[in-house]
């Protein structure tokens, strides 16, 4: 099976991905066995508000790495964590890309949160992973971008990209305010709309007050050599250029792949690509550890106690304090 | 400092909340001292995309829901958890918020992620309890949708308002799938912008759609009688209204307070008020448990043995399964 993928078997890739997502023992066992195989992959994130386009520019996106000299292999996970309940499929996504799926490295892989066992960002990884382990370059990791489930998707990723547009209301202010401290590269997408040099001034200024706070909060931290010498921070800062695209016609994509590849050239030259490898390591662990210790629990605590418990605490006859306090005492 | 709350001392209530929010022993003391007061309150969810107003919503919505002539006292939580970074406030809501400060039976927390000890959600939980148990009729929980912490959120209230507008991209698709399935009132904000009428008919064949076939799956699964007696189906089945609205204006506001109210008495006749209340509980209960756990166990560890199993992984000597079970054997 791992011969295959790594020949480029599509179908091959196809069922590890599904026994992945099931989460499976033969899964969990291909994982582990791919795992010695990753850690090569670009891995980019691509997040936005709703209405942004980001379906459009990761198209447009994957056409251009497609056209590098490398000849390099792009996979795509386009995760939609707004469907916990329905697990529906963006569909007219999925048809827009459907011209690309012709290319044989090209693959693109939908994944609802529906059946997400240990939640979305685990089984995200686990699909980079798998990619990673199966030879591909690049792995966009496409996601609406609000919430922290998404920030924790993104996290995993060593570009994030945040997609911008002109003339969205006052609102994704706040957006704008969490999500601009993760962008490495900043979209306006759409930028022939009305409003487009607005939003450019707008997040010039707050990127400009970013990075000014962040080279001043780094120059205080650095006065006292406190930091371990394993983690140096990196000696030349990278700031994120702010790019003007209109995705549908793939004005711009050429000047974001650009800059795609300056920020991997970035990474690697100070030392960040391993650091953002070794948080993705840690945290991942934590996740699983996390998940595990608490299924560990459930399978062990009598179930007849537990009903007990929790009716006492409905009834308002016990606080959730001390039902806790009796289940974790088992 | 519970009397005092009661009584509606608000500066005994803002520190009781800050206790709350810092997650220490005397925050968690009080809260289990109130759990035995609540469960009264109704607590709303609103949820919807950046720009669709929601603030101006709330705002028109707080006005609307104090003219009732019982006079009651509503509470906001105002969650922003697309700043996890930052931790930063979202400014110019809350400015507008200001003149409803001054009502002395309003109150309004922003709460953003940073430093929210075990997640949002139960943090947001907590300080619901704290504003039930201070008697307070309503507490409105707003929040932008789009991700999982967002869904955990709004499933701890009774009633789930989500708000559209016109007009925006095809994205929002998306969006609208997964977040449909939650809504009890959907709301048409912005009504008079262009393409309200053709965002109403989408919204009114999926919520059609999702009717037909909620009611279809309760009949399949009625037909064995597997269900416990406990927990029967509601007699008559909840079908969300679709209601516009012009916030900036008060437009359709009171449309919307009716559909609140109409909710509520429709949770309480079919026993789905206590449902909702025994869900939230139980998966309250799972998140501190879970919490718990991992801090224990974290507590627990050698912290040496830890940092070189992680770095085997990180060398990509070990896979993180295997580091788990080494970790975990402990």
């Amino acid at each position: 099976m791992i011969e295959d993928i790594r020949k480029g078997n599509r179908l091959a890739l196809s069922r590890v991905l599904s026994q992945v997502e099931s989460g499976s023992t033969a899964g969990s066992d291909l994982l582990e066995q791919l795992f010695p195989l990753t850690g090569h992959a670009h891995k980019i994130g691509i997040t936005g508000p709703p209405g942004a386009g980001k379906s459009t520019l990761v198209n447009a996106l994957i056409t251009s790495l497609r056209q590098l000299p490398a000849d390099p292999q792009v996979a795509v996970i386009a995760v939609d964590p707004t469907s916990p309940y329905s697990g529906g499929a963006i569909l007219g996504d999925r048809v827009r890309m459907l011209d690309l799926q012709s290319d044989p490295k090209v693959f693109i892989r939908s994944m609802a949160s529906r059946g997400a066992l240990g939640g979305l960002a685990l089984q995200t990884e686990a699909f980079s992973q798998v990619f990673d382990a199966a030879g591909y370059d690049f792995v966009l990791i496409e996601t609406v971008g609000a919430g922290q489930s998404e920030v924790d998707i993104v996290n995993l990723a060593h570009t994030t990209i945040v997609v911008d547009v002109p003339g969205l209301g006052d609102d994704i202010q706040s957006i704008k305010a969490g999500i601009l401290e993760i962008a490495d590269i900043l979209i306006i997408n759409k930028a022939d709309h009305p409003g487009a040099d607005q939003t450019l001034r707008n997040l010039r200024t707050m990127v400009e007050m970013g990075y000014q706070f962040s080279q001043s909060a780094k120059h205080r931290l650095q006065s006292p050599p406190s930091q371990p010498a394993s983690q140096p921070a990196p000696t030349t800062a990278w700031k994120p250029p702010i790019l003007k695209t209109i995705a549908v016609d793939s004005s711009g994509i050429e000047a974001l792949r650009s800059a795609i590849l300056k920020h991997a050239k970035w990474l690697k030259q100070t030392g960040e690509w391993e650091r953002k490898d070794e948080r993705n390591i840690r945290a991942t662990l934590a996740r699983q550890i996390s998940n595990l210790l608490f299924s560990n629990w459930q399978s062990q605590v009598d179930p007849a106690l537990m009903e007990t418990t929790i009716q006492t605490v409905i009834d308002r006859k016990k606080s959730p304090q001390d039902a806790i306090r009796s289940l974790l005492a088992l």
